[in-house]
């Protein structure tokens, strides 16, 4: 048997963790400078929890968890007729299955926030590192299980929320290096539009259709909104509204420019008929603030636009929405995405929880920083072991087993060659081949006199040292 | 809709998070100490991956994930005919469900080897942090998701592995002030018997039902063998050699008294039958050279103990197996387990590669040390954020955005209050209920002054700072 991995799975090894581990590392510790609390919930929710959140082609891709009573039976007949009265008795597949795998993080947070709301104090702000499970066709940058990281914050309204998740990027990304612009939009702008052209029950509709303008085209999402009913009229003052200029996108300029895009917003309120709509214009102020008192670290490698384009596929959000991309490399998915839900907890019985929040994507980053080199030179050498110890038989190497207890006491990682062996070369090998930076050489003789042989393994010397020594050289 | 979560799984909030990051932190940091290098697999393995390593009743705990060709079908009849179809042409369900999740992490970790050996350097040693799941009935320690913290070596048959993975224990549960006792057995003394008493294929049998002696008792041992076929003349002999002296069972001395340990082994072999068998002599010989060589560092808090009844229920092992329980409070179930799998790989077309690895159950050990009150007593106040600002109104809550970017590009952690109240006190109560020691009030004199008022909250007192001597009083 030549075994293989489920198609869109990954292993991870040693150097591909050590990446990992670097910017899981720099997130986790924004997100504890920023005040967010690390929770977790289960990789298996009851498939209730997740249905109808993520739109009709999101709850296409929620992995489903066999029943236990059904997949313990192993007898072939006994299965069927299971499944057989599962489905006489239920309008689909509910019975054969009722959990499933997390979708994303931020449903089973809601779901968490609405179970434990009395054990928690308001606004509450988390953070969460787990892996998320879609039944996606793999491709390039699209994998089925994947990592999220994200951080929320519910029970608040208010705008600052939007402007510390800003900030919060903004000193991610920074300190991974990575050169992106942050996309801004307000699903309050197209609640509005939905409203102005008559189909107010439609805006999922519109944003399903032109969160795709950049994968199938303006033709393609004037296929879709036709398809799903609307007429030529209100496509076409659809297109006044987000696609202006000749069909080109309103962009914002960057922050440098703060108030040409201040400008801009202005413009769409005040130039068209939408400008009358209380929602349309909520959101436009909104966004307003928000690039009023955006204050980023440095506007070149940080950039924020308005994109009227930006609609994100999910049903839960209703104000502001994020997302993030690279401007440099050849890498083109999002790689953070995130907004603004005024009632995602209501659906558990909670109302009137509004929350934010942003996810990144990092195993998106990983691909970006790859293809960027934008990983530090010594990764792998920091992150591995300082010494090995080499020896000659049982004795010599149980001899180690000491010495290597008293390097740990003082924090100095090392190991023992696992192996019994003569072949010092062998062993030497081993030692440069994972990238060790000293060798520590065990014989009788050194067992006697307590002195042992050091060797740096990059300069070639060697030098005799006792164990106070070893350990106080080791240490520098 | 009142929410909930699948039975056997839980929400960890973040009381309980810093709890078990606190655990897997020294875990960990010894994982790396120990030159275990880090790997991760997906939660999702191919069905053929996993069954048949588990034996039986593992087999049947095995979670599948329905195929997503099925559950993509909406419909009711073509779901019912995709199944029907699935099962008339195969013999069990496989073709309705091809993925499963992990059962456990050394499975995956075989496999993990055998599919990038040629990019390994062997003897290979990882660590793997990540959740599995079984299908168990959920009780008090038994949960159907829960982490596992592995370390293994593959590619090596020495035995200094084994010692070095008693000293990683030993450091580990020291470190988290447990006191444990490690059960130590090998499985060629279960094979031995086996082979002796005419049974050799079924050694497996033998070792899943002694392993139930303390849940069962001996005289549910009995029955279970006689059910397997075992007759009364083979369990007479094989209680011979594991429960003598009156039905008690075999414990070796702690390791304070290692020649009566070693002593009582080689009763073992020279007083019964089972001296003349090759596979137990060779079982007893390793059990001796770990009892000689073992090095603890407290033997009062690390007990070491030799156990004929440890049998450790899956198929894989076939030399040293390990157990450890604590023996101070009330749980009863194993916190750590682990064991010699000579042929793992062999399944997967690489034959010939010993390994030995051992598995913290960190769910069990939050546990134990909630029970007895290990956890430091300032683990809530260390994690918590430091700083909270205090605000009137959206203008002083936006200048509190450029003092919180300050503090955390001095690594101070810090949050602004996430709403906009005119109610100071609202703001104050969120920080006592968040353990938030430092309270900085920033209204419109203050904006204009650049002096500040901090208020430290558990004495009570109030000064004025500039922002750089804010900063530089935080550090501290």
């Amino acid at each position: 048997m030549k075994p293989s991995i489920p198609r869109g799975t990954r292993d991870f090894g040693p150097a591909e963790m050590q990446k990992r581990q670097y910017i899981l590392n720099i997130i986790r510790k924004n997100f504890e400078l920023f005040a967010y609390q690390p929770i977790e919930t289960p990789a298996m929710e009851n498939i209730g929890t997740l249905t109808g959140k993520y739109g009709d082609e999101g709850d296409q891709l929620i992995f489903k968890i066999l029943n236990s009573r059904i997949h313990e039976s192993k007898n072939k007949d006994v299965l069927k007729k299971e499944f057989d009265l599962s489905l006489e008795s239920s309008r689909n597949s509910e019975e054969l299955t009722e959990k499933a795998l997390r979708y994303d993080l931020t449903v089973p947070f809601a779901r968490f926030v609405v179970m434990n709301q009395h054990n928690l104090t308001f606004p509450f702000k988390r953070y969460q590192i787990q892996p998320v499970w879609r039944a996606d066709r793999p491709q390039k940058g699209r994998y089925r299980e994947f990592y999220q990281c994200d951080a929320d914050v519910i029970g608040s309204n208010s705008l600052i929320n939007e402007l510390d998740l800003i900030a919060l990027m903004d000193k991610s990304f920074g300190e991974l290096n990575i050169p992106v612009v942050l996309k801004i939009n307000n699903r309050k702008i197209l609640a509005g539009i939905a409203e102005t052209i008559g189909a107010p029950d439609k805006m999922i509709d519109i944003a399903v259709a032109i969160d795709k303008v950049d994968k199938i085209g303006q033709q393609g999402v004037e296929n879709e909104l036709k398809e799903k009913g609307f007429t030529k009229d209100q496509i076409r003052v659809l297109y006044g509204a987000i696609l202006v200029h000749g069909g080109s996108v309103i962009y914002g300029d960057s922050l440098r420019d703060k108030n040409n895009n201040i400008n801009s917003l202005s413009a769409l309120v005040n130039g068209t008929e939408f400008g009358k709509n209380e929602t349309f214009r909520k959101g436009i102020d909104e966004l307003a603030y928000l690039f009023n008192n955006i204050e980023v670290s440095d506007s070149k490698k940080f950039r924020v636009q308005f994109d009227a384009t930006l609609a994100r596929g999910l049903n839960y959000y209703t104000g502001t929405i994020f997302e993030v991309k690279t401007n440099a490399g050849t890498f083109t998915p999002s790689i953070l995405g995130g907004g603004r839900y005024d009632d995602l907890t209501g659906i558990f019985g909670l109302p009137n929880m509004s929350g934010v929040g942003i996810s990144f994507g990092i195993d998106r980053i990983y691909d970006v920083m790859e293809e960027l080199n934008l990983f530090p030179e010594n990764i792998s050498k920091t992150a591995s072991t300082q010494l090995l110890f080499a020896h000659f038989d049982e004795v010599t190497q149980s001899h180690c087993i000491k010495l290597a207890g008293e390097l740990r006491k003082n924090n100095i990682s090392c190991e023992i060659y696992p192996d019994v062996t003569k072949k010092l070369g062998k062993q030497f090998d081993y030692a440069n081949k994972k990238n060790i930076p000293f060798v520590c050489t065990v014989g009788s003789n050194e067992m006697q006199s307590g002195v042992y042989a050091l060797k740096n393994m990059e300069k070639g010397e060697q030098q005799q040292l006792n164990l106070t020594d070893l350990i106080e050289f080791l240490k520098k």
